[in-house]
């Protein structure tokens, strides 16, 4: 099970294809070199490599544990974090008042990759504190930034996200926790929240809280929800901590994978009240709430990029040891005794197939992520705009595309080892059961699909996504006036997708107008088909910024076969979605309730 | 956890779909009549899912154990066992003179599926020993067949494949286990098999084990293996057990899933050597093999499909049940509250799907039943021809794709439950870890695609394949030519999707004659397609025999609903896997290996 950091995969994806390079030494980050970059992307991939990476067969064995002191993580987990997050890690993306090292978003989300690939259980835990760090970042007064910010921000305290109820998941609305003012500024918060990752752990000192509760009197729904900060132990004014607030984990769940990520199930106020502060304003917590979510998304869709690198590596590394068969091909060496199964054509499309895909959701990942920096930190206020609509555009496609892509891909990892892939020892399948949550939480990607089609597409009277669908025929028509007939071939493919992409957004687009049930009943086929096409598009990016120099790199002339391979074997699969996206919700309800029960 | 037997789906599919009614009173079979197969498909239904199904999640959790004794199975399993075969439900298909039942093998498919949803771990058990009967049938000596016959087939007895070695999986011929005869009939096996599927266990007094070994001077490969039964216990000439034959089981495997099933490590011949008798030839082994194998597979794509079922149901339930915001829609009632999940367009999408793709499975897996049921039990020359023929092409497609449909169905069952369906006290998540395996056992799914393009599309001169793409115009046809509007729009998307798949074959057929790889390399997206389309062919085939009483039966009218939502949503699909069936082998060879890695 060695990993490898994909040093110059990610640094491709981030410069040439996300377009981070051209930040470099812009305003916001005047400091930023591609030196820099490279930097940060070589020692932090080493060390995930080092010390992470090891972690993660054995906190999936081991698990974390729910103990009378709360929750023990897996053996070494407690010490590689104190490492990860003193080497500087977590800040990157911080407020340079507040300690953190004012870099791009985009960077921190490659770090993030890193450590999903090395260890996706652990890399829960800073990526919740990033939510927390955000969310606090925006919407805290300056009391609670000054006293919080910088040791959540550097990693030393951690955060959770608390908003899940047993009657309350995708419709966040229905929680029922409570928060009565105390009078003194501060809120008396009781209630339950279940699925509540690292909510309890022995790797940080303090863990601050983020609740969602409701007002007495709140009205009812999300416009009655406030967030609360509930600290794990009260922090004293000189910073030091105080007594142990009211908030304890009553139970861990079994899970089918993450073992090594404790989900808790959090009591609030279960005995004298737990003491919480207000985040933003009351009843305004769903979008202090959004904020934590929106970043949660990105780096959820992280983790299935990661996972998919992580279980290509580890499937590619087996095909070229592996030996069965003979392959007679014109396009290996005459076998001598038996091949190694990647020579066989059949096992070369599924390793190809999961790199394929693992870049094409990767650069989607980075596009949202430059296009958050460009929103927080674009020059103009156009490229702020810019920013802010592409970004939104691309969260639920990053969530929610790249996530089903790394169940996919985790699954192809366990067939391509054979038997060896069902049995556990040998970690593949690991990878598919860890892989499994990430369609599910931060919205469900039925969520994520409805906000695409119900939010994002009608954003500024459609020109976010009209823009979006021009850019990739720009693209189609740069590999198209190419001289060469691979890129041509990636043209012609991207071309076609898009057309019939455009179709079915137009068709969308009129369906919310008439009848929203015929437009939500297509969304997940509609995201699945803007996913394809999105990967096919920033591969045919990345293959243009690679094909001039293809000819002395033979790492770049690669940057062009994948993205003919991705154009002339899945792309073509997009335009199939356009009759499930477009076929109306009418059939879906054809059968009824007890048709489908008998 | 509920389970359901879907005795009427069942009994649709065998019946309308698939033709079993047609065998009724024939040469063959002449007391099979319709009342019986209901009888067989209400009584076993009732009893895998009061006996069988209550030992799901206990036999996941607890799993089987080796213990000093050899294995143990999880509580309950040994008596359920017990009933189960007791019952007659093991002997179903078997020669009348060895006390079978002499039904067809398409009914015992249809238990089979029963105990696949109840009980997948389970059912591995009848299911390799029923393997073991056919091989033992057709290829075993009278002295074998009176010897061990009578009691394998009831049940009583247990059945082991044994073929896999550490060095021989998807290449049987490489392997290493040796037999030398004995001068008496009888040969000494000495080897180690892995991944033996209920090699030891406590549920019967004995188990059969077939072995594939090498004889002294046997040519290399797969010319020069030999398949031979090996006795846990001898049996005497009274048919009283005797000593106890040096076969036993050293070790289990830990795995993702099917934890009730014991996958053993079984050492043959560690100390005076394991007494085996010859079936059939000397180095003919692989023929005897394949007459195991060819009704695994078919067993192993009604794995997927009960699986598929199994999954199905449970979110069935769930969505009934979980409640989560309202669903404005046109085609439910007003919500008072919020609404059963169920009633929100997403959901409903993916629990059609689900059904959906159960049911085009089960269509395929039966039609190929009753092919095989034609190839053996025909009333004439022509009827076994195109049984045999139909049934071979068949044969992967059932494996390959319904194993694939039951993976990717298990998968939406998890989402479909949210958060929960990845807590495994659920049950949800079992159904995708047990689901996983099947893509990979009884010839891996890329070994099935291989299969079907390589040696299926090429029988008979390609009339085998020819006949089966005119059929599905046929139906397609048949729809066409109705006045209900469903049908037309079945019948026109039938009709597209067949002709791309047409298209498609004569593609894989010429690259056949010029080089093999170019046609190897799209074997697997080949087959993904033409299961889709089979698939909706065969719902196609439903609804047209469901249309006339469609008007007085509501369940007759899902059956068009469901055709109409398979042909609008799904079929549509295979389109898109032309390009990648037919690119060719030269772009999955363009990035060196090394750069795969970099």
């Amino acid at each position: 099970m060695t990993y490898r950091p994909p040093v110059r995969d990610m640094s491709f994806a981030l410069n040439e294809i996300a377009g981070l390079k051209e930040l470099c030494g812009s305003k916001a980050f005047p400091d930023l070199e591609p030196d820099l970059i490279e930097q940060v992307l070589e020692e932090s991939g080493r060390m995930a490599g080092d010390l992470l990476a090891p972690l993660n067969w054995t906190g999936d064995q081991q698990g974390s544990q729910l103990g009378a002191d709360g929750v023990k993580a897996p053996d070494g987990f407690a010490d590689a974090y104190k490492q990860w997050f003193e080497a500087g890690w977590c800040s990157i993306p911080g407020d340079v008042n507040y300690g953190g090292q004012g870099l791009p978003l985009s960077l921190a989300v490659a770090v993030q990759e890193y450590i999903n690939q090395a260890n996706m259980a652990f890399g829960l835990c800073p990526m919740l504190s990033q939510g927390a760090v955000e969310s606090l970042t925006q919407h805290g007064s300056d009391e609670l930034r000054d006293k919080y910010l910088p040791k959540l921000l550097s990693g030393e305290w951690t955060g959770s996200m608390n908003l899940t109820e047993p009657q309350a998941g995708s419709d966040v609305g229905a929680l029922k926790a409570k928060a009565e003012p105390v009078g003194d500024g501060t809120y008396k918060i009781k209630g339950t929240k279940i699925y509540i990752t690292w909510g309890d752990h022995d790797m940080a000192e303090n863990i601050i809280h983020l609740v969602l509760a409701r007002l007495p009197d709140a009205p009812e729904g999300t416009k009655g929800v406030s967030l609360f900060l509930v600290p794990k132990f009260f922090v004293n004014d000189d910073g030091s901590l105080g007594d142990r607030n009211d908030v304890k984990c009553i139970g861990l769940e079994k899970k089918l994978g993450i073992h090594a990520s404790p989900t808790c199930v959090m009591a609030y106020g279960e005995e004298e009240g737990a003491i919480g502060w207000l985040i933003g304003e009351e009843n305004k917590g769903m979008r202090c709430m959004f904020t934590m979510m929106n970043n949660a998304r990105l780096n959820v869709g992280m983790q299935g990029v990661g996972i998919a690198e992580r279980a290509y590596q580890q499937a590619l590394d087996y095909a070229m040891e592996r030996k069965q068969g003979k392959a007679f091909t014109p396009y290996t060496d005459k076998p001598d005794g038996m091949s190694p199964i990647i020579d066989h054509p059949d096992v070369r499309r599924m390793l190809l197939t999961m790199k394929a895909m693992t870049e094409a959701t990767r650069g989607i990942c980075y596009a949202n992520a430059v296009a958050l920096d460009l929103e927080h930190n674009g020059e103009d206020e156009d490229k702020r705009k810019w920013g802010q609509g592409r970004a939104a555009l691309l969260t639920p496609i990053s969530k929610g595309f790249s996530t089903d892509v790394g169940v996919d891909v985790a699954s192809i990892g366990i067939q391509i080892h054979g038997g060896m892939g069902f049995i556990e020892e040998t970690g593949a399948a690991q990878h598919l059961r860890d892989s499994r949550i990430a369609p599910i939480y931060e919205g469900t990607n039925g969520i994520q699909a409805i906000d695409l089609v119900s939010r994002k597409l009608t954003m500024d009277g459609g020109k976010v996504i009209a823009d979006f669908l021009d850019e990739i025929d720009q693209t189609a028509k740069s590999c198209s006036a190419s001289n060469d007939e691979k890129l041509v071939t990636i043209g012609r493919e991207l071309s076609q997708a898009n057309a019939t992409l455009r179709e079915t957004t137009d068709w969308l687009l009129e369906a919310l107008k008439s009848e929203a049930t015929d437009a939500l009943g297509g969304a997940t086929p509609y995201l699945k088909m803007i996913g394809t096409v999105a990967g096919g598009a920033y591969l045919a990016k990345g293959a243009l910024a690679a094909h001039p120099k293809a000819g002395e790199d033979s790492y770049l002339a690669g940057r062009v076969e994948m993205a003919a391979f991705y154009a002339t074997n899945i792309l073509p699969q997009a335009a199939g979605l356009k009759a499930p996206a477009t076929s109306g919700a009418a059939g879906l309800y054809a059968l009824s309730t007890d048709l489908l029960t008998s």
